[in-house]
């Protein structure tokens, strides 16, 4: 009953498959955008609403900034900033009227308005009316929005054309305060990665050209796929006075003397969704960390014979109410009872190609013994991945049986990511000689394939230039750095830095 | 401390007032867009949890659909329809370029896009796909969007290009089911407006001349705002097989015969808000109904001699943990201490013209006697409005004192509805005098001006031409009809329609 295709055998395929089978996306009729279904939705939402509580309990408020951005704006930053982005959706007119019998664009704006790329521009735009003095200091606002950016090849949550995000502006008067914001902001993501999602990552710098346009310092954190592949699963940027510059955000100070604020931004995006699938999906379909799970739970009454109906219907609901008096992860518990008049097996392995952490078949005899059958997602195909128990021990449970399951996933993960890095390349040549090996599927190291590589880099912008040949990034300059002396992985010169190198999405 | 004008002074320009001194929304620098800030988005995310929880308890589950429609979609609908809205954004182009030193739009697109004004057309495009047989039907879903229409004459949450809304889309097997499901949703808007935002509406439905441009049938809540004129609140639209027609949303039935499904969508938007405004704000500013009340209540330590701060502010604290122990129309209770360095009586201001429903002061004098000053909004003035009580009675009765706010922010704006509902008029000379007075603002009907007339309409063609002229509107044909047999108020002809007419925004 698994997906057509498998990890090993076609990844990319496979990750269309996992969509696909848990009916989580699918490409829309409007080029290069998605229709994100009740499944992925769902997740989306519980991702949102964990984070919105930690960007609460940080004291930034949520706000809203429009969707359309004067062209203007961005000419200055075109001007100066040469990694601007260019590929944006551009509206020019306001009206469609009918020519002969066909619609046209009409009424052309006197100014075209770009649909947000990212919303620096305008957000700065209105924290120059907002700040005037240091009393008006930290400004600490966050949005949740659609951004667009004109991508030339599409994949479902990994790149589309229209995304759904979260950006966090800040604008502070000291220099050291917006940079402990864009740290702690960085320190929210790696914790929603790994803490919520299951999903390890690795917290550094990004290396000068991988920089935000206009950041003086972009942070990341980067987790690994299961095809090796480093995946940026988010982004804080300490921008400096830059944008308070172009934009004028400016204030009188404590000295009473005029400043430019220093101002961060952050982000994340529905991306992580594709970061969730390449982390923890099998050959069998999705598996959801039970924190993100639209629904931990699935209750799939058998009825055999329609006499039994009205009983297992009884106890299914009994076992519903019970569960719901429990809170795993202090929240409510989200459970559905599938009742579809579907043959039992296609139900289960419906609710197992979506990933579903715990499935529970109740029929008669279950009714009769007082137990439930109960199956974990992660233990698909083993033998603990059945037991049948008594629905009062089930139910007493539970919580700690999801936050097993999560730890479970994340401990998998985490050994993954741990097992492949390669630190014992020290040199150009073994290090072109491994990335020219096809990256084959990875798991727990057992084909020897690594996937990211820790090792030093000189820094020169001609290694770029190698970057480039081998198709490979420099993820992140790690926080905790050797200071070793060594030889730079790409040019052979002498280096003491740190990086991590991988092939990425 | 009043506004600059007053509801009978100047009513639009106090309702920028309101808006601008509860610092909930600007303008923005992107023409005809708005900028929703802390306390205006904090009001629009109470109404959307509120709402999303009734939507999923009615077996509706949220997507997400592209933002961006193909202009084709619209072809047949502007063929067929002549109410079609033409002033939308059009998106032309999918890049920037630098063209002597200038940005400018580069890489036509071959087909425009046009930013969703609604999204019928793109959905039923998806539900095309998704349903094929009477098994897959209902479908239900939501989105919470942004949308945009193309506004010449802007009025924060009134009227702007982009706003924010939640749209609900659903296809069903028979037209019936569909006509109960666009009741029961207008049904849930009432319940919305009536019990979480405390303003009072009519349900009907609109004349054929109003209708939802491809509906076979638009029904609506009605709200009367205080200067008489009438505000939509929401609107729910029976779709027939028209959408399912031209994307064809076919299904095998259980007779095994090929049938068109039958659709609806409904919607409200960040529009309520301005309905919230004008239902329940006064001269001094904001009045938040306690159920949507980003805080509802504000703890103001007033601190006299520097050796009192550490006593006061310990006291505060205890009180807020102790009221978060109660859960108000039972939720978390929302609370704010505000320990701004800034005079106490502008402090207390700032927090009135934002129209927290309490605020309490706490000083030494509190500490010592184990006091608190509290002040309701909505008695802001009277001599009931300023309360001294033992702390440990406030926390304890917090619940009711908020539900009891809530009821009476409710009841006034119910009283107001009735008492200016005109029934007296009988003859079209004095429905045409009636309405060729100047439109006064009205409190509890004490000026003896009314706002809504509840008569006649002969449903003629021609009466619409005389509505114009009037420059007023049909706002709903209530569900409860007389029957009774009367003359057309616009036409004088026979007529036995009731309906409400009124001035509108």
């Amino acid at each position: 009953m698994g997906l057509k295709n498998t990890r090993s055998g076609n990844y990319p395929e496979w990750y269309q498959n996992v969509i696909n089978e848990a009916d989580m996306a699918e490409n829309s009729s409007s080029p290069g955008c998605m229709v994100i279904k009740p499944w992925g939705y769902g997740i989306w939402e519980r991702i949102r609403d964990v984070f919105d509580e930690k960007i609460k309990e940080t004291e930034h408020e949520n706000c809203y900034f429009p969707m359309f951005i004067p062209l203007s704006f961005f000419q200055k930053e075109a001007e100066h900033v040469d990694g601007f982005a260019k590929e944006m959706a551009v509206v020019t007119h306001s009206r469609l009227s009918m020519k002969d019998g066909k619609l046209v664009p009409d009424s052309k704006l006197e100014e075209p308005l770009i649909v947000r790329p990212t919303s620096e521009a305008i957000i700065a735009d209105s924290f120059s009316k907002w700040v005037k003095s240091y009393r008006d200091l930290p400004v600490l606002v966050n949005q949740w929005a659609n951004v667009v950016r004109w991508e030339m090849r599409p994949r479902l949550f990994l790149r589309t054309r229209e995304f759904l995000w979260q950006e966090g502006h800040t604008a502070h008067a000291t220099a050291q305060e917006a940079e402990t914001e864009t740290k702690n902001m960085l320190e929210a993501y790696r914790d929603l990665c790994e803490n919520t999602l299951a999903m390890p990552v690795l917290k550094g710098r990004k290396p000068e050209h991988e920089k935000f346009p206009g950041a003086v310092d972009t942070y990341c954190v980067e987790a690994m796929m299961q095809d090796g592949k480093a995946l940026q699963a988010g982004t804080s940027h300490f921008l400096g006075q830059n944008f308070a510059k172009s934009a004028n955000i400016s204030f009188v100070n404590a000295q009473n003397q005029q400043e430019y604020a220093y101002t961060t931004s952050w982000g994340v995006s529905t991306r992580l969704i594709g970061g969730v699938i390449m982390t923890h999906a099998d050959d069998e379909g999705m598996v959801v960390p039970p924190k993100i799970a639209p629904y931990q739970i699935v209750l799939l009454p058998l009825i055999k014979k329609p006499e039994d109906s009205t009983a297992v219907l009884a106890y299914v609901t009994k076992i519903q109410t019970e569960l719901k008096k429990q809170f795993p992860f202090g929240e409510k518990i989200r459970i559905k009872v599938d009742k579809r008049d579907k043959a039992p097996a296609d139900r289960f392995w419906e609710w197992t190609r979506k990933g579903a952490p715990i499935i529970c078949e109740i029929g008669m005899r279950d009714v009769e013994s007082g137990n439930v059958m109960v199956k974990e997602r992660i233990k698909l195909g083993t033998p603990e991945g059945k037991q049948i128990m008594s629905a009062e021990a089930f139910i007493a449970n539970i919580g700690s049986r999801l936050e097993n399951i999560q730890q479970a996933m994340f401990d998998k993960a985490k050994k993954r990511l741990i097992n492949n890095i390669r630190t014992d390349i020290k040199t150009p040549e073994d290090f072109r000689k491994y990335f020219s090996e096809s990256n084959l599927w990875i798991e727990d190291n057992k084909q020897g394939k690594v996937a990211f590589v820790l090792g030093k880099w000189c820094g020169d912008p001609e290694s770029e230039a190698i970057l480039k040949e081998l198709k490979i990034t420099i993820r992140c300059i790690p926080f905790d750095q050797t200071k070793s002396e060594g030889i730079c992985l790409l040019t052979g010169k002498p280096a003491t830095i740190d990086v991590i190198y991988a092939r990425s999405y």
